[in-house]
């Protein structure tokens, strides 16, 4: 067994660190300096062309996009240590929630950045842009309210991957002036995903 | 055995409908109109709440999100059809694929077509951003004509989800002005999967 990560402290390589934390497997860990440009150098592109964390090297093969990284993991380790179901019904709804944070959420929350952050040029953020994709999350921030209804967890009444990789986004909301407070399901189960021993592992540096 | 999709036609549900034919499995298709909003009416939101297909009933549990669609029907059903690698690294790389078409792609495509498209309020329109998306979407293309250098498909010599994802969007970027001329690879291979027989199946109205 050889896990590789690359990551970098506060960036979505976050929910590959948890992700490991979780399954208590060994794996080396390589931070990448974004600040520098360490990950547009010829030797990191080489691993992940995109120039991104985190990045996975599986036996020596990368794989990059962290959703990949963690359906890799939770199929391989997870399912015995009850973080990711075995196939069927539950593996389908912890996907579709997976799927839903990279694709939908995840959507909303980098157009939303792009109009509201000053990593963005100026010239290309919009007053108008911003509040529709706020709008926009807080939709979505009601689906997730909704599902977590009388719910611990997402799905089969316990934490797995689909809590992590939601809950290493959706907190971070706050930072950028979208609270939680309306959505107090989704408050809820925030505080208990973040109070894992594993994702204060994570987070060490 | 019952698979019921919720599809519209033209639209990323035609993902879910080719990898259904792939698999030559009975399935009922099921028509939603979103141009009379038919996907905001109750009965279509107590299945998916986020209003959008594709929409998978799989035995009576709702599977929102293209890509969970795939992953579920590609573990359960594609393995021995030869689309959908055994567990393993071709496996982590299908999926590696399927989540940067999700993820990265996605997201540059989603923004350029908000920035270029009469189907967004002209007031939320940004040139210089439409112009960043472009070239970060020919970034993209690069790092896919790259990886498709000397292979006919993206993983393991033969044609798989991870092809049918990226194949499913890459190609209509061609509507919006965004054709495969300078990627070769891309190109043929992105002909290769278009002339397959489901395709045209899941194309047929
Ligand atoms: N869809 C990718 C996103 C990865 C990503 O955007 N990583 C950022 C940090 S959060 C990065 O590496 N940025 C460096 C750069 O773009 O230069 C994933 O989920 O893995
Ligand atoms: N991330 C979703 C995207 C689904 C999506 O955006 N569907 C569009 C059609 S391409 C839709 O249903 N739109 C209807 C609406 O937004 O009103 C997936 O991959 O399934």
């Amino acid at each position: 067994m050889s896990l590789v990560l690359y990551y970098a402290p506060m960036t979505s390589s976050i929910r590959a660190q948890w992700a490991l934390e979780e399954l208590e497997i060994p794996y080396e860990k390589r931070k990448v300096d974004l600040t520098t440009g360490e990950n547009r150098r010829p030797d990191f592109l080489a691993l992940n062309p995109n120039g991104k964390v985190p990045l996975l090297i599986v036996h020596g093969t990368p794989i990059f996009e962290s959703m990949a990284i963690l359906v890799y993991l939770g199929e391989t380790y997870g399912v015995t240590k009850g973080l990711y179901p075995a196939p069927g019904l539950n593996r389908a709804e912890v996907l579709k929630w997976m799927a839903w944070n990279t694709a939908t959420l995840g959507e909303a929350g980098a157009r939303y950045l792009r109009h509201v952050s000053d990593r963005y040029p100026a010239e290309e953020r919009n007053e108008k842009a911003a509040a529709t994709a706020r709008r926009d999350l807080h939709d979505l921030l009601g689906v997730l309210d909704r599902a977590l209804d009388g719910k611990e967890y997402l799905v089969g009444g316990r934490f797995s991957f689909a809590d992590l990789i939601v809950a290493s986004f959706v907190p971070f909301l706050a930072r950028f002036d979208i609270p939680l407070d309306g959505f107090s399901h989704v408050d809820a189960w925030a505080s208990r995903c973040m109070a894992r021993p594993a994702l204060a592992r994570a987070m060490q540096p």
